[in-house]
């Protein structure tokens, strides 16, 4: 069995743990993180290192990393698979053996994809995006690297969601439509036409209500 | 095959017998209702005994009793599945196959899960819920005792619902967002904070329009 | 395995392809078209047939016909499948096998049906039916012939749809509410009362905004 380091601690890393041992695909050996968020020495019985020093720890044979960044930060996200990139460690993804990815999709690094979720032919799908349960991304759409897809999140057919974006749960973007890089779609919005970089967008048919500076999306 | 006796008649009871016997766990031998429910001696096919009899007509040996009561009432629901219990008769489940429930997961007794259903890690189901298709329980949620989850809904991680509650169609409670006992979410509603108990609430975002008084939920 | 002829070039066509392909069933042979419709004589290096020349070029035996027909007509629909029917040759189905219908469930002839639809018992499902991604068809549904339903739209129990209607993205059908022929739900509608024939209903709760003529329902 392939051996994961966990790049995160907390509760969405507690989660990736699960997900990931839940396959059987791999054994979480360890996590790791940034000196400044290490605040115990172990998580979940395992040791806790600094991302840094992950190299001087663990052999890079048979290792594997993944990174369990949640929707707080985009930005964040971007970073910590930077991080992850430089440790050496070769990238995992989880996902779901019930998840239904035709075998036409192309899908980037550390991709964590949940039950449930159905990705249609031709579609692409950047590095580092989280697809949560049940989401369904239709035909030919193209999602964007850093990218958080909420649970029952909707790309029709065509559409285009750029970098660092979220979709909030059960968010639609119609068929032919093209969201930006840094956007936030809320939760249960409908977007019907296109959507500039850096704008957060809210209702049915959704609007921009403001726009997002050079720190990105935080929810 | 283990027998089951269904605690309802009409169109929800033939519906769980069905799905009861499509998976091929369960044989049903009969129907048992109130004696004043009872308008005839046969339904399906099946003969129909008062529900304070059937210990005197049939063997509790391999033989299983599962509640069948739709969402008209949550009190309903609740008196049948204590009557249920009474009786005697090992209380059944019926889990489509083709749900998706981590095995982290804790589902309590007369459980009825549909096809699609996804339930995400770490989550608490209690007794007696009925969880309708393509519904969606994310991580560490909590669903109190004899709820009605309708199709597509989607309760996002740490979500807790009450006890006797009602989410309708595609409803949602947001992650972290706790709504009290007996409240009914209307359908496509989308609540965004904390709802006490017995409160009707409707709405994108939701608000409480009614609350309910001591004969519980109806709908 | 089956050879299969797509009636329809364009984008829908390449996904029927690839979806009749995708599960073994079939082996494409070839496309064919009305003749104003033919532009080249190849597509996805193919030949393209006219409609009308099909029994010339092909052999019946072993051989299927299909009709890939989109939503911008409803009526085209129609008249495609009633076109392709007359060519003699046996009409297919593409129906993935991440599709979760129950065995109780009825459906027409050219129907194509997306992974992670679910389809409850005892509904019916008309001629030339195309249901996409996630969508829940609750038990004793109506779906009648040549109807578009997009991806998560959800009937409920004992709700009917009539002919050459759509249902947008995550519309909804309440329980036992019936929508007419030759309808429009918009996306993200929810439909709480019975609709007559050649309406257009869009909101939450949805209210009809206009009504279709002879040309019945473009989107």
């Amino acid at each position: 069995m392939r051996k994961l380091i966990i790049y995160g601690v907390g509760d969405f890393a507690k989660l990736v743990k699960h997900m990931a041992e839940a396959d059987g695909h791999y054994k979480v050996i360890g996590f790791c993180a940034d000196r400044q968020y290490i605040n115990s020495n172990y998580f979940l019985d395992l040791e806790v290192s600094p991302v840094d020093k992950l190299s001087e720890i663990y052999s890079k044979d048979e290792t594997y990393i993944i990174v369990a960044a949640g929707y707080k930060s985009m930005l964040a996200r971007e970073y910590m698979f930077e991080t992850a990139k430089k440790t050496g460690f070769t990238m995992a993804s989880v996902i779901s053996k019930h998840a239904c990815i035709d075998l036409s999709v192309n899908i980037g690094k550390n991709a964590i994809v949940f039950p449930g979720v159905q990705i249609e032919p031709f579609s692409v799908i950047g590095d580092n995006c989280i697809i949560w349960s049940s989401a369904v991304i239709c035909h030919d759409s193209v999602v964007g690297d850093h990218c958080f897809i909420a649970a029952q999140s909707l790309l029709g057919g065509r559409a285009k969601i750029g970098k660092r974006s979220f979709m909030g749960f059960n968010s639609i973007i119609l068929q032919d439509v093209s969201v930006g890089d840094d956007c936030l779609i809320g939760a249960k919005s409908l977007v019907t036409k296109d959507v500039p970089v850096a704008s957060k967008c809210i209702g049915t048919p959704a609007h921009i209500v403001s726009t997002y500076d050079q720190k990105g999306v935080t929810v």
